[in-house]
């Protein structure tokens, strides 16, 4: 077998079925393969920050890799936002980036460039395929790397006549490593610190799943201890049911008094908090300068047991999880549309078992408080704040769980970075459904004008950031890569449009105006 | 004045008046300073592949730098794609890139990134502003940097807090350096060399300007010299009155036979020619194994001066610059559209001096052959082989150059990977006429497979080629990003759509379905 089928049987043989690819001439032996192993799907985006978010919302829904296969370095260029993402997600990668053949490396060929330098700063490891015959090992390497937890992003380098020629055949099935358990001694330091009322517990990482909500909700229904979480926590569990810790907020005037009296943070799979941006006059770490931080669970450690451990070790086993508080009514106005009817509608239709992607920027807030009382379902926002991903991960999301409802709930300006998902999700017929809050400005970007004391902004600093003129009009965006859209003004029209679209299969995209 | 200001006054200060922009939070500061420096123009772009092609566009006309402004790591990481192209273009870029502030800087924020390693790969200077009081040094430094012939990447990265903190003033103007003359012994040597019927000369870097090229098709005149020039070259002069030297072909089965007696190759701000892509038993570089390379000049120093000091030593002054081959006529088809026919359209309706910007891919070669005989103009190509430059080097231009028609003639593959950069042409009024040769595949890559050996491509490898899965409707995508289309099925159509579009001012796309 070639090195390229060599490749790709590796991947099967570690239950990697899927690759979201933009190939090109180094890579067609790869493509060519793919008739040889059928077990891997070729899934075809038309830019690789497309490939990259979407192996990162598969990657984060089904806690395995999905591949990649990327074009020299230009190409993996164009996947690095996205892959920044996935780095700060802790989503497992098998990024595979074509090179050069070795003979024509030597020559400064117009597409020839430093790959691996591209790589290094968003890849844990970074491996290039020495010969054919090393391919099988180069993969498998790779995979293993990937799959160590909490997960990494893994970049295998491989010359074009590494994959045209003879390979000794396929690498092994690599063993998935489990997260490391919880040292019962940590258990028993927390129970003591939670005893203490100005001890709180702050989840991120993958401890903001069902399981882990469940057993951090009886912790505090029994003790009273406070449970935050991480904004940017790859997947949470949320919706009716369940418990809904405390989202470290955005801005750090609102998430300094939150934590003001916090003398101990136990803190599970994440770091202590500290602010998206710095601010003149505003300290970006968010704990009392004197609070201690008692770490549960390391990042990769398994701190959905930890949780679980620390419920029972407090007597918590039998608690009752709290409710949400009731927040806002879930009705919406039928007149001039606005992000509190969109997320009082959403969260009246959205179907058990759904997967939001959430890239909605400065419309989260308003949507989210709805969202707590929708039908269970899992949210995926952005993890390292490079927007662009919100249609990508919702992409990548419909194919790992393809008998899911996935809903792209993504801003103008964001979804424009990234707008080539939708041709893929047409392509693929995947069940997304999305919609565009078209409020026509960078709306955080005039909030932030002014947070970071750059007061004296005039009119040409206000047209670079006003996305108005002209006006995008996301209904022929859709419609030109094969997405049917529709748009909606009221809170009336959004409402039958979200209503038809939940109960058809099928990407479609609704333009909300607000 | 802050330190944005100081940044900002110091561009103006050495003539840049115009910054490609995606700013986020933490260049808010460069943002609101806009006002107060209105010799620099800001131009924002919806992705940052627009921005950085924009530049390299606006570069290559103004053979000055423009400057870009991104928004920390991964905005630059969106950028690097076309800074590739710009790097292999040798065009002055000034790289602005803003960073977290420095008391941010220590945390490990969502948004934080090696900004420095990401740069690298693509700048020949890489700076980190230290504190406010350097920022007027460091950006002269940049601009410095950046206009070193033949031009360069030079990147400059600001902390927020440099931008919102006093600084010192403005940076000083920074002499041009002009590329190095000729040296005398070269060009008699060359002078010698010519007399040998198996010598030619090769064109690359800006001596494929007018002056360079007169002076080459003298000499070619004279003294029946070859004269070859590369497909990559920034920008080339081409139409009715010039000379058009051979442009080494792209495959290297043809590229081959060209230069199978040249004995000496003399070279002309370029290197001796090699293929685009290594393919299994064809060999890259292109030259026979033992012919000799002379260098007349060297990347960044003056070629074209090298060149009329070659022409006139060699007796070459007076000679009639050859015409150009007939090729074949410049009819067209009235029934369904060929690149044929788009090029004899495009050849017939041109204005004079009108910039194209070439990304045709498998099309151009069909397209060129007709160019030649349109009236005079700048043909820039892709330089650096990453596709999804067409576009933004195309409103690049048209900022340069407002009173030259621009013409975009872009693959509909290539044109998805920067597609936004309609949407700033609409904003800017830009005089860009686009037309996407639409055939609905990666055709280059049906071809690529054959050749690479890859014959055994089966239905799953072509499907992960084509791109008719759903069509791209490019009249859609416009419109919907505020440019007015239409499609063309017939050269009738086509003629009559491009004519028109020639008549207005304003960017306006074709749909040329092929």
């Amino acid at each position: 077998m070639t090195g390229a089928e060599s490749l790709l049987r590796t991947l099967a043989a570690n239950g990697i079925d899927i690759c979201f690819m933009n190939p090109g001439t180094s890579e067609m032996h790869f493509v060519a393969a793919l008739d040889r192993v059928p077990e891997v799907r070729g899934v075809l985006c038309l830019f690789e920050g497309v490939c990259s978010g979407a192996a990162d919302g598969y990657g984060r829904m089904r806690g395995a890799p999905a591949a990649t296969l990327l074009h020299l370095g230009p190409g993996l260029a164009n996947a690095l936002a996205n892959l920044h993402n996935a780095r700060k997600a802790h989503t497992p990668v098998v990024n595979i980036v074509g090179e050069h053949s070795t003979t024509h490396l030597r020559y400064d060929a117009p597409l020839s460039a430093d790959i691996e330098a591209f790589a290094r700063p968003v890849s844990a490891y970074v491996r290039v395929a020495a010969d054919a015959s090393d391919i099988a090992a180069a993969a498998a390497e790779t995979i293993c790397a990937a799959v160590q937890p909490p997960g990494q992003i893994a970049t295998l380098i491989v010359p074009a006549d590494l994959s045209w020629s003879l390979a000794a055949g396929c690498g092994p099935a690599i063993p998935k490593p489990a997260p490391a358990p919880p040292a019962l001694e940590k258990i028993r330091e927390a129970t003591q610190l939670i005893r203490d009322p100005h001890t709180a517990i702050l989840l991120g990482g993958s401890a903001t799943n069902e399981r882990a909500l469940a057993a951090a909700g009886r912790i505090s229904a029994h003790t009273g201890v406070r449970i935050f979480a991480d904004r940017n926590a790859p997947r949470t569990a949320s919706g009716r049911g369940r418990f809904h810790p405390v989202t470290i907020p955005y801005f750090p005037e609102a998430a300094l008094p939150l934590l003001a009296d916090v003398r101990h943070l136990i803190v599970v799979e994440t770091q202590p908090p500290v602010s998206f941006f710095g601010y003149p006059n505003t300290p970006s770490y968010l704990l009392p300068e004197d609070s201690l931080v008692f770490v549960l669970a390391e990042r990769g450690e398994d701190g959905t047991a930890a949780l679980e451990a620390l419920s029972d070790e407090c007597g918590a086993a039998r608690a009752t999880i709290p409710e949400p508080p009731a927040g806002a009514a879930p009705t919406f106005d039928p007149g001039p549309l606005t992000a509190q009817s969109i997320g009082a509608i959403v969260a009246a239709q959205l179907p058990e078992s759904a997967i939001i992607s959430d890239e909605m920027v400065s419309a989260s807030l308003a949507v989210n408080q709805y969202l707590v009382h929708a039908a269970p379902h899992d949210r995926l926002p952005v993890t390292g704040g490079s927007i662009g991903q919100g249609l990508p991960v919702a992409l990548g999301a419909a194919c790992a769980c393809p008998d899911r409802k996935v809903v792209a709930l993504e801003a103008d300006g964001s979804g424009m970075y990234t707008l080539q998902a939708l041709w893929t999700m047409a392509r693929e017929n995947l069940d997304v459904v999305t919609v565009i809050f078209a409020n026509r400005r960078y709306h955080i970007l005039e909030i932030e004008i002014r947070r970071t004391g750059a007061t004296d902004a005039g009119q040409a600093a206000k047209d670079v950031i006003d996305i108005s003129r002209p006006a995008l009009d996301w209904v022929q965006l859709a419609a030109g890569m094969g997405v049917a859209a529709t748009r909606a003004h009221t809170g009336a029209d959004f409402e039958a449009q979200f209503r038809d679209a939940m109960k058809e299969r099928g990407p479609r995209l609704i333009e909300a105006v607000i």
